[in-house]
Protein backbone atom coordinates (compact mmCIF):
# COMPACT_ATOMS: atom_id res chain seq x y z
CA UNK A 1 0.00 0.00 0.00
CA UNK A 2 0.85 3.63 -0.10
CA UNK A 3 0.88 5.16 2.96
CA UNK A 4 0.81 9.71 4.12
CA UNK A 5 1.84 9.94 7.13
CA UNK A 6 0.94 13.71 8.14
CA UNK A 7 2.91 14.16 11.32
CA UNK A 8 2.67 17.42 13.28
CA UNK A 9 4.97 17.65 16.55
CA UNK A 10 8.61 20.17 16.81
CA UNK A 11 10.93 18.10 18.20
CA UNK A 12 11.77 14.83 16.57
CA UNK A 13 13.19 13.08 19.96
CA UNK A 14 9.72 13.08 21.42
CA UNK A 15 6.90 10.33 21.79
CA UNK A 16 5.88 11.69 18.79
CA UNK A 17 9.15 11.50 17.15
CA UNK A 18 9.50 8.14 18.44
CA UNK A 19 6.14 6.37 17.27
CA UNK A 20 6.20 7.82 13.88
CA UNK A 21 9.89 7.08 13.09
CA UNK A 22 8.24 3.31 14.29
CA UNK A 23 5.37 3.18 12.27
CA UNK A 24 7.85 4.40 9.61
CA UNK A 25 10.03 1.38 9.50
CA UNK A 26 7.22 -1.10 10.64
CA UNK A 27 5.04 -0.13 7.28
CA UNK A 28 8.56 -0.16 4.95
CA UNK A 29 9.26 -3.34 7.00
CA UNK A 30 5.90 -4.93 5.84
CA UNK A 31 6.07 -3.51 2.21
CA UNK A 32 4.46 -0.72 2.34
CA UNK A 33 5.63 3.01 0.30
CA UNK A 34 5.66 5.33 2.84
CA UNK A 35 5.78 9.58 2.14
CA UNK A 36 5.70 11.27 5.71
CA UNK A 37 4.39 15.07 6.17
CA UNK A 38 6.82 16.39 9.19
CA UNK A 39 4.72 20.06 9.16
CA UNK A 40 7.37 21.24 11.46
CA UNK A 41 10.20 19.97 9.18
CA UNK A 42 8.60 21.42 6.14
CA UNK A 43 8.31 24.90 7.83
CA UNK A 44 4.32 24.34 7.07
CA UNK A 45 2.33 28.06 6.41
CA UNK A 46 -0.77 27.47 8.94
CA UNK A 47 -2.52 30.23 7.94
CA UNK A 48 -4.98 30.30 4.73
CA UNK A 49 -4.45 33.79 2.84
CA UNK A 50 -4.26 35.34 -0.62
CA UNK A 51 -1.04 33.96 -1.53
CA UNK A 52 -2.59 30.83 -1.47
CA UNK A 53 -3.61 31.36 -5.29
CA UNK A 54 -1.10 32.68 -7.36
CA UNK A 55 -3.55 34.68 -9.25
CA UNK A 56 -5.36 38.07 -8.01
CA UNK A 57 -8.47 37.68 -6.11
CA UNK A 58 -11.68 36.69 -8.02
CA UNK A 59 -13.57 38.87 -6.43
CA UNK A 60 -13.32 42.82 -5.33
CA UNK A 61 -11.30 41.66 -2.46
CA UNK A 62 -10.09 38.12 -1.31
CA UNK A 63 -12.20 35.32 -0.44
CA UNK A 64 -11.14 32.48 1.17
CA UNK A 65 -13.14 29.77 -0.49
CA UNK A 66 -14.07 31.40 -3.88
CA UNK A 67 -10.66 32.04 -4.59
CA UNK A 68 -9.54 28.37 -3.33
CA UNK A 69 -12.55 27.22 -5.61
CA UNK A 70 -10.53 29.25 -8.34
CA UNK A 71 -7.05 28.55 -7.71
CA UNK A 72 -8.15 25.04 -7.83
CA UNK A 73 -9.78 24.94 -11.09
CA UNK A 74 -7.19 26.78 -12.88
CA UNK A 75 -4.16 25.11 -11.43
CA UNK A 76 -3.21 28.25 -9.78
CA UNK A 77 -2.49 26.91 -6.06
CA UNK A 78 0.31 27.81 -4.35
CA UNK A 79 2.90 24.96 -4.72
CA UNK A 80 3.10 23.87 -1.61
CA UNK A 81 -0.96 23.05 -1.39
CA UNK A 82 -0.48 20.96 -4.48
CA UNK A 83 1.85 18.71 -3.55
CA UNK A 84 -0.45 17.93 -0.38
CA UNK A 85 -2.78 17.41 -2.59
CA UNK A 86 -0.93 15.06 -4.81
CA UNK A 87 0.21 12.91 -1.47
CA UNK A 88 -3.52 12.33 -1.07
CA UNK A 89 -4.34 11.05 -4.51
CA UNK A 90 -1.47 9.02 -4.48
CA UNK A 91 -2.29 7.73 -0.92
CA UNK A 92 -4.13 4.53 -0.11
CA UNK A 93 -4.37 5.01 3.68
CA UNK A 94 -3.35 9.03 5.49
CA UNK A 95 -2.57 8.60 8.90
CA UNK A 96 -3.08 11.67 10.82
CA UNK A 97 -0.53 12.18 13.81
CA UNK A 98 -0.30 14.84 16.87
CA UNK A 99 -0.49 15.48 20.32
CA UNK A 100 -3.77 16.32 21.49
CA UNK A 101 -3.77 20.19 22.42
CA UNK A 102 -6.54 21.98 23.49
CA UNK A 103 -8.71 19.29 22.45
CA UNK A 104 -7.99 19.24 18.89
CA UNK A 105 -4.78 19.20 16.85
CA UNK A 106 -1.98 21.59 16.78
CA UNK A 107 -2.48 24.78 14.60
CA UNK A 108 0.43 23.47 12.32
CA UNK A 109 -1.89 20.56 11.30
CA UNK A 110 -5.17 22.35 11.77
CA UNK A 111 -3.52 25.04 8.60
CA UNK A 112 -2.59 21.88 6.78
CA UNK A 113 -6.46 20.71 6.70
CA UNK A 114 -7.66 24.10 5.80
CA UNK A 115 -5.34 25.23 2.91
CA UNK A 116 -5.01 21.53 1.53
CA UNK A 117 -8.69 20.92 1.83
CA UNK A 118 -9.44 23.06 -1.45
CA UNK A 119 -12.86 24.21 -2.69
CA UNK A 120 -13.02 21.90 -5.35
CA UNK A 121 -10.99 18.84 -3.81
CA UNK A 122 -11.93 18.16 -0.16
CA UNK A 123 -15.50 20.18 -0.51
CA UNK A 124 -18.05 22.16 -2.81
CA UNK A 125 -17.07 18.64 -4.99
CA UNK A 126 -20.36 17.57 -6.76
CA UNK A 127 -23.92 18.68 -7.81
CA UNK A 128 -26.26 19.95 -5.03
CA UNK A 129 -29.97 18.88 -5.68
CA UNK A 130 -33.17 17.36 -3.89
CA UNK A 131 -31.43 13.61 -4.54
CA UNK A 132 -27.73 14.60 -3.41
CA UNK A 133 -25.96 17.50 -1.48
CA UNK A 134 -22.52 17.52 -2.67
CA UNK A 135 -20.09 14.59 -2.55
CA UNK A 136 -19.17 14.41 1.05
CA UNK A 137 -19.67 12.45 3.87
CA UNK A 138 -19.28 9.53 2.50
CA UNK A 139 -18.08 9.98 -1.07
CA UNK A 140 -16.15 12.67 -2.38
CA UNK A 141 -12.24 12.70 -3.78
CA UNK A 142 -10.92 10.97 -0.50
CA UNK A 143 -13.39 7.67 -1.60
CA UNK A 144 -11.90 4.04 -1.26
CA UNK A 145 -9.25 5.43 1.03
CA UNK A 146 -8.60 4.83 4.37
CA UNK A 147 -7.67 7.30 7.23
CA UNK A 148 -6.59 6.64 10.78
CA UNK A 149 -5.74 9.19 13.73
CA UNK A 150 -2.79 8.18 16.08
CA UNK A 151 -2.88 10.90 19.28
CA UNK A 152 -1.53 11.53 21.84
CA UNK A 153 -2.25 13.30 25.45
CA UNK A 154 -1.66 13.55 28.78
CA UNK A 155 -4.79 13.34 30.26
CA UNK A 156 -5.97 10.03 31.92
CA UNK A 157 -8.10 7.43 29.91
CA UNK A 158 -10.45 8.01 32.69
CA UNK A 159 -11.22 11.32 32.13
CA UNK A 160 -11.71 10.74 28.11
CA UNK A 161 -13.97 8.15 29.26
CA UNK A 162 -17.72 8.44 28.37
CA UNK A 163 -18.39 10.26 31.86
CA UNK A 164 -15.16 11.31 31.98
CA UNK A 165 -14.67 15.91 32.78
CA UNK A 166 -12.57 16.26 28.69
CA UNK A 167 -15.62 14.43 27.26
CA UNK A 168 -15.15 10.82 26.02
CA UNK A 169 -12.57 10.37 22.94
CA UNK A 170 -15.04 9.80 20.01
CA UNK A 171 -17.12 12.62 20.70
CA UNK A 172 -13.80 14.88 21.37
CA UNK A 173 -12.38 13.45 18.19
CA UNK A 174 -15.67 13.15 15.85
CA UNK A 175 -15.06 16.84 14.15
CA UNK A 176 -11.55 15.56 12.78
CA UNK A 177 -12.58 11.94 12.01
CA UNK A 178 -16.51 12.69 10.60
CA UNK A 179 -15.92 16.35 9.87
CA UNK A 180 -12.43 16.43 8.45
CA UNK A 181 -11.99 12.62 7.41
CA UNK A 182 -15.45 11.08 6.23
CA UNK A 183 -16.49 14.27 4.90
CA UNK A 184 -14.30 14.13 1.40
CA UNK A 185 -14.45 10.28 1.82
CA UNK A 186 -12.24 8.12 3.66
CA UNK A 187 -13.26 5.19 5.20
CA UNK A 188 -12.23 5.87 8.82
CA UNK A 189 -10.71 3.35 10.92
CA UNK A 190 -10.97 3.37 14.91
CA UNK A 191 -8.24 5.74 16.37
CA UNK A 192 -4.68 4.73 18.09
CA UNK A 193 -4.87 6.57 20.90
CA UNK A 194 -1.70 6.94 23.68
CA UNK A 195 -2.94 8.43 27.53
CA UNK A 196 -0.94 10.03 30.60
CA UNK A 197 1.98 10.17 28.17
CA UNK A 198 4.24 11.93 30.49
CA UNK A 199 4.04 8.28 32.63
CA UNK A 200 6.26 6.70 29.72
CA UNK A 201 8.86 4.53 30.61
CA UNK A 202 10.39 2.01 28.48
CA UNK A 203 8.57 -0.68 29.19
CA UNK A 204 5.02 0.91 28.51
CA UNK A 205 6.67 2.45 25.47
CA UNK A 206 7.15 -1.06 24.46
CA UNK A 207 4.06 -1.75 24.93
CA UNK A 208 2.56 1.09 23.42
CA UNK A 209 4.56 0.62 20.15
CA UNK A 210 3.83 -3.14 20.00
CA UNK A 211 0.42 -1.98 20.09
CA UNK A 212 0.50 0.23 17.49
CA UNK A 213 2.55 -2.24 15.04
CA UNK A 214 -0.98 -4.75 15.65
CA UNK A 215 -2.93 -1.47 14.51
CA UNK A 216 -0.82 -0.87 11.10
CA UNK A 217 -0.46 -4.39 10.49
CA UNK A 218 -4.22 -4.34 9.94
CA UNK A 219 -4.87 -1.46 8.38
CA UNK A 220 -6.17 -2.88 5.39
CA UNK A 221 -8.48 -5.22 7.64
CA UNK A 222 -9.50 -3.28 10.75
CA UNK A 223 -13.43 -2.19 10.12
CA UNK A 224 -13.82 1.43 9.43
CA UNK A 225 -16.01 3.48 11.97
CA UNK A 226 -19.91 3.01 11.07
CA UNK A 227 -20.51 6.64 9.63
CA UNK A 228 -24.02 6.98 7.37
CA UNK A 229 -23.19 8.12 4.02
CA UNK A 230 -24.65 11.62 3.40
CA UNK A 231 -26.62 10.59 -0.04
CA UNK A 232 -27.88 7.39 0.49
CA UNK A 233 -31.19 8.40 1.58
CA UNK A 234 -30.40 8.21 5.69
CA UNK A 235 -30.49 12.19 5.68
CA UNK A 236 -33.09 14.75 4.68
CA UNK A 237 -32.10 16.90 1.30
CA UNK A 238 -31.60 19.58 1.94
CA UNK A 239 -31.94 20.00 5.97
CA UNK A 240 -29.17 17.26 6.30
CA UNK A 241 -31.39 16.42 9.55
CA UNK A 242 -31.46 12.23 9.71
CA UNK A 243 -34.81 10.87 8.72
CA UNK A 244 -37.63 10.76 12.00
CA UNK A 245 -38.03 6.65 11.24
CA UNK A 246 -33.95 6.60 11.99
CA UNK A 247 -32.75 5.92 15.17
CA UNK A 248 -36.36 7.85 16.57
CA UNK A 249 -36.16 10.49 19.28
CA UNK A 250 -32.49 10.03 19.74
CA UNK A 251 -29.58 12.99 18.71
CA UNK A 252 -26.59 14.07 19.01
CA UNK A 253 -22.96 12.53 17.55
CA UNK A 254 -24.15 9.32 17.98
CA UNK A 255 -26.98 8.77 15.59
CA UNK A 256 -24.69 9.07 12.97
CA UNK A 257 -22.91 5.27 13.33
CA UNK A 258 -25.18 2.79 11.78
CA UNK A 259 -25.02 -0.08 13.62
CA UNK A 260 -26.19 -2.39 10.64
CA UNK A 261 -23.16 -1.67 9.06
CA UNK B 1 -15.23 46.67 30.66
CA UNK B 2 -12.45 45.96 28.63
CA UNK B 3 -13.02 43.47 26.50
CA UNK B 4 -10.54 41.86 24.20
CA UNK B 5 -11.35 40.66 20.99
CA UNK B 6 -9.18 37.92 19.91
CA UNK B 7 -10.24 38.05 15.91
CA UNK B 8 -8.86 35.65 12.87
CA UNK B 9 -10.39 36.41 9.62
CA UNK B 10 -8.00 36.75 6.61
CA UNK B 11 -9.81 39.84 5.07
CA UNK B 12 -11.14 42.99 6.17
CA UNK B 13 -14.20 43.41 3.74
CA UNK B 14 -15.40 39.98 4.60
CA UNK B 15 -18.90 39.12 7.10
CA UNK B 16 -16.66 38.61 9.90
CA UNK B 17 -14.73 41.96 9.46
CA UNK B 18 -17.70 44.01 9.28
CA UNK B 19 -18.98 42.24 12.37
CA UNK B 20 -15.86 42.53 14.11
CA UNK B 21 -15.72 46.38 13.41
CA UNK B 22 -19.65 46.68 13.91
CA UNK B 23 -18.73 44.84 17.55
CA UNK B 24 -15.70 47.47 18.45
CA UNK B 25 -17.90 50.60 17.84
CA UNK B 26 -21.24 49.23 19.18
CA UNK B 27 -19.08 48.01 22.31
CA UNK B 28 -17.38 51.67 22.21
CA UNK B 29 -20.46 53.58 21.88
CA UNK B 30 -21.39 51.90 25.22
CA UNK B 31 -18.81 53.19 27.65
CA UNK B 32 -16.29 50.10 26.98
CA UNK B 33 -12.78 49.47 26.23
CA UNK B 34 -11.96 47.39 23.54
CA UNK B 35 -8.66 45.87 22.47
CA UNK B 36 -8.69 43.48 19.20
CA UNK B 37 -6.09 40.92 18.68
CA UNK B 38 -6.41 40.84 14.84
CA UNK B 39 -4.05 37.46 14.44
CA UNK B 40 -4.36 38.09 10.88
CA UNK B 41 -3.39 41.56 10.84
CA UNK B 42 -0.77 40.99 13.43
CA UNK B 43 0.48 38.04 11.43
CA UNK B 44 0.22 35.85 14.43
CA UNK B 45 3.04 32.80 14.64
CA UNK B 46 0.78 29.54 14.69
CA UNK B 47 3.04 26.77 15.59
CA UNK B 48 4.25 26.17 18.92
CA UNK B 49 7.77 25.79 18.81
CA UNK B 50 11.42 26.08 20.71
CA UNK B 51 11.34 30.28 19.81
CA UNK B 52 8.53 30.12 22.41
CA UNK B 53 11.25 30.13 24.92
CA UNK B 54 13.48 33.02 25.15
CA UNK B 55 16.00 30.33 27.27
CA UNK B 56 17.26 27.37 25.97
CA UNK B 57 15.39 23.96 26.56
CA UNK B 58 15.45 23.07 30.05
CA UNK B 59 15.86 18.93 29.17
CA UNK B 60 18.03 17.69 26.19
CA UNK B 61 15.33 18.62 23.42
CA UNK B 62 12.80 20.94 23.33
CA UNK B 63 9.99 20.02 25.02
CA UNK B 64 6.69 21.73 24.35
CA UNK B 65 4.73 21.83 27.99
CA UNK B 66 8.09 21.60 29.86
CA UNK B 67 9.85 24.69 28.19
CA UNK B 68 6.61 26.42 28.64
CA UNK B 69 6.57 26.61 32.04
CA UNK B 70 9.48 27.07 32.36
CA UNK B 71 9.70 30.08 30.11
CA UNK B 72 5.91 31.69 31.92
CA UNK B 73 7.48 31.33 35.49
CA UNK B 74 10.95 32.66 34.82
CA UNK B 75 9.84 35.68 32.36
CA UNK B 76 11.67 33.94 29.42
CA UNK B 77 8.64 34.20 26.96
CA UNK B 78 8.73 35.30 23.04
CA UNK B 79 7.13 39.02 24.02
CA UNK B 80 4.11 37.74 21.38
CA UNK B 81 2.47 34.97 24.24
CA UNK B 82 3.38 37.55 26.82
CA UNK B 83 1.02 40.79 25.45
CA UNK B 84 -1.54 37.79 24.61
CA UNK B 85 -1.41 37.04 28.15
CA UNK B 86 -1.62 40.51 29.27
CA UNK B 87 -4.64 41.37 27.45
CA UNK B 88 -6.35 38.45 28.63
CA UNK B 89 -5.59 39.75 32.46
CA UNK B 90 -6.72 42.93 31.47
CA UNK B 91 -9.99 42.20 29.47
CA UNK B 92 -13.26 41.28 31.97
CA UNK B 93 -14.76 39.93 28.90
CA UNK B 94 -12.98 37.48 25.86
CA UNK B 95 -14.82 36.92 22.47
CA UNK B 96 -13.53 34.63 20.23
CA UNK B 97 -14.37 35.42 16.85
CA UNK B 98 -14.07 33.21 13.60
CA UNK B 99 -15.19 31.29 10.76
CA UNK B 100 -15.84 28.15 11.45
CA UNK B 101 -13.65 26.03 9.15
CA UNK B 102 -13.97 22.43 9.40
CA UNK B 103 -15.56 21.59 12.64
CA UNK B 104 -13.37 24.33 14.59
CA UNK B 105 -11.30 27.63 14.31
CA UNK B 106 -8.97 28.64 11.80
CA UNK B 107 -5.40 27.55 12.36
CA UNK B 108 -3.89 31.21 13.34
CA UNK B 109 -6.38 31.22 16.43
CA UNK B 110 -5.72 28.01 17.22
CA UNK B 111 -2.18 28.70 17.19
CA UNK B 112 -3.32 31.68 19.34
CA UNK B 113 -4.70 29.22 22.20
CA UNK B 114 -1.81 26.36 21.56
CA UNK B 115 0.67 29.30 22.32
CA UNK B 116 -0.52 31.92 24.50
CA UNK B 117 -1.82 29.06 26.91
CA UNK B 118 0.77 28.58 28.89
CA UNK B 119 1.84 26.13 31.12
CA UNK B 120 1.22 27.71 34.71
CA UNK B 121 -0.88 30.62 33.17
CA UNK B 122 -4.02 28.10 31.21
CA UNK B 123 -3.09 24.82 32.22
CA UNK B 124 -0.49 22.83 35.01
CA UNK B 125 -2.25 25.47 37.42
CA UNK B 126 -2.34 24.99 40.79
CA UNK B 127 -2.08 21.57 43.29
CA UNK B 128 -3.03 17.89 42.38
CA UNK B 129 -4.18 16.16 44.78
CA UNK B 130 -7.19 13.90 45.94
CA UNK B 131 -8.82 16.74 46.74
CA UNK B 132 -8.66 19.19 43.95
CA UNK B 133 -7.03 18.75 40.47
CA UNK B 134 -5.52 21.70 39.12
CA UNK B 135 -7.16 24.50 38.89
CA UNK B 136 -9.20 23.83 35.80
CA UNK B 137 -12.75 23.64 34.66
CA UNK B 138 -14.74 26.70 36.23
CA UNK B 139 -11.36 27.55 38.67
CA UNK B 140 -8.32 29.02 37.13
CA UNK B 141 -6.54 32.47 35.34
CA UNK B 142 -9.25 33.29 34.16
CA UNK B 143 -11.85 32.86 36.80
CA UNK B 144 -14.16 36.10 37.23
CA UNK B 145 -14.05 37.10 33.20
CA UNK B 146 -16.77 36.44 30.68
CA UNK B 147 -16.22 34.42 27.43
CA UNK B 148 -18.39 34.33 24.69
CA UNK B 149 -17.69 33.29 20.51
CA UNK B 150 -18.32 34.90 17.50
CA UNK B 151 -18.74 32.30 15.21
CA UNK B 152 -19.77 32.12 11.47
CA UNK B 153 -20.38 29.26 8.88
CA UNK B 154 -21.31 28.28 5.95
CA UNK B 155 -23.78 25.19 6.99
CA UNK B 156 -27.31 25.57 7.59
CA UNK B 157 -28.76 25.86 11.04
CA UNK B 158 -30.61 22.56 10.39
CA UNK B 159 -27.43 21.36 9.71
CA UNK B 160 -26.23 21.37 13.36
CA UNK B 161 -29.37 20.60 14.76
CA UNK B 162 -29.50 17.99 17.15
CA UNK B 163 -30.03 15.67 14.38
CA UNK B 164 -28.24 17.66 11.84
CA UNK B 165 -25.65 15.83 10.03
CA UNK B 166 -22.64 18.23 11.25
CA UNK B 167 -23.63 17.36 14.57
CA UNK B 168 -25.31 19.71 17.06
CA UNK B 169 -23.55 23.41 17.22
CA UNK B 170 -23.28 22.73 21.14
CA UNK B 171 -21.43 19.67 20.62
CA UNK B 172 -19.35 20.86 17.89
CA UNK B 173 -18.26 23.77 19.73
CA UNK B 174 -17.75 22.00 23.37
CA UNK B 175 -14.02 21.25 22.99
CA UNK B 176 -13.76 25.29 22.48
CA UNK B 177 -16.15 26.07 24.84
CA UNK B 178 -15.80 23.74 27.62
CA UNK B 179 -12.04 22.78 26.61
CA UNK B 180 -10.72 26.28 26.02
CA UNK B 181 -12.84 28.78 27.95
CA UNK B 182 -14.49 26.80 30.50
CA UNK B 183 -10.99 25.21 31.70
CA UNK B 184 -9.04 28.00 32.70
CA UNK B 185 -12.02 29.61 34.05
CA UNK B 186 -14.08 31.93 31.83
CA UNK B 187 -17.63 31.91 32.36
CA UNK B 188 -19.15 30.94 28.73
CA UNK B 189 -22.03 32.80 27.69
CA UNK B 190 -23.75 31.10 25.05
CA UNK B 191 -22.26 31.57 21.40
CA UNK B 192 -23.44 33.77 18.91
CA UNK B 193 -23.99 31.82 15.12
CA UNK B 194 -24.50 32.90 11.89
CA UNK B 195 -25.48 30.38 9.08
CA UNK B 196 -25.64 29.90 5.72
CA UNK B 197 -23.26 33.34 5.30
CA UNK B 198 -23.29 32.65 1.53
CA UNK B 199 -26.71 33.69 1.51
CA UNK B 200 -26.28 37.50 3.39
CA UNK B 201 -27.72 40.38 1.98
CA UNK B 202 -28.43 43.61 3.21
CA UNK B 203 -31.81 43.08 4.81
CA UNK B 204 -30.51 39.99 6.72
CA UNK B 205 -27.21 41.82 7.80
CA UNK B 206 -28.94 44.18 9.52
CA UNK B 207 -30.91 41.53 11.32
CA UNK B 208 -27.73 40.27 12.30
CA UNK B 209 -25.79 43.09 13.14
CA UNK B 210 -28.93 44.16 15.43
CA UNK B 211 -28.85 40.53 17.12
CA UNK B 212 -25.46 40.75 17.89
CA UNK B 213 -25.56 44.05 19.11
CA UNK B 214 -27.84 42.53 21.90
CA UNK B 215 -25.75 40.20 22.43
CA UNK B 216 -22.83 42.60 23.27
CA UNK B 217 -25.63 44.73 25.38
CA UNK B 218 -26.26 41.86 27.87
CA UNK B 219 -22.41 40.23 28.46
CA UNK B 220 -22.12 40.93 31.57
CA UNK B 221 -26.34 39.92 32.34
CA UNK B 222 -26.74 36.67 29.98
CA UNK B 223 -26.72 33.71 31.79
CA UNK B 224 -23.63 31.58 31.25
CA UNK B 225 -23.66 28.01 30.24
CA UNK B 226 -23.62 25.85 33.49
CA UNK B 227 -20.80 23.80 32.94
CA UNK B 228 -19.86 21.99 36.22
CA UNK B 229 -17.16 22.71 38.19
CA UNK B 230 -13.96 20.27 38.98
CA UNK B 231 -12.78 20.74 42.01
CA UNK B 232 -16.92 21.53 43.68
CA UNK B 233 -17.20 17.74 44.50
CA UNK B 234 -19.42 16.77 40.99
CA UNK B 235 -16.22 14.25 40.34
CA UNK B 236 -14.22 11.99 41.36
CA UNK B 237 -10.45 12.80 41.66
CA UNK B 238 -8.37 11.83 39.84
CA UNK B 239 -10.49 10.02 38.13
CA UNK B 240 -12.50 12.53 37.40
CA UNK B 241 -15.44 11.09 35.89
CA UNK B 242 -18.86 12.33 37.07
CA UNK B 243 -20.03 10.86 40.12
CA UNK B 244 -22.39 7.47 40.03
CA UNK B 245 -25.16 9.66 41.75
CA UNK B 246 -25.31 12.56 39.44
CA UNK B 247 -27.14 11.86 35.81
CA UNK B 248 -26.82 8.20 36.71
CA UNK B 249 -26.60 6.37 33.63
CA UNK B 250 -26.02 9.31 31.32
CA UNK B 251 -22.63 9.77 29.57
CA UNK B 252 -21.55 12.30 26.85
CA UNK B 253 -21.24 15.76 26.82
CA UNK B 254 -24.36 16.96 28.36
CA UNK B 255 -23.77 15.47 31.64
CA UNK B 256 -21.15 18.38 32.28
CA UNK B 257 -24.18 20.54 32.61
CA UNK B 258 -25.67 21.14 36.08
CA UNK B 259 -29.38 22.27 35.08
CA UNK B 260 -29.38 23.38 38.39
CA UNK B 261 -26.94 26.24 38.43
Amino acid sequence: MNILIVYAHPEPHSLNGALKDFSVQHLQAQGHTVQVSDLYAMDWKAPIDATDSLAAPVGPHFHPSLDSKHAYANGVQSPDIAREQDKLRWADTVILQFPLWWFSMPAILKGWIDRVYAYGFAYGVGEHSDQRWGERYGQGAMSGKRAMLVVTTGGWESHYSPRGINGPIDDVLFPIQHGVLHYPGFDVLPPFVVYRTSRMDEARFADVRSALGQRLDTLATTAPIPYRKQNMGDYMIPALTLRDEIAPGQSGYAVHLDASQ
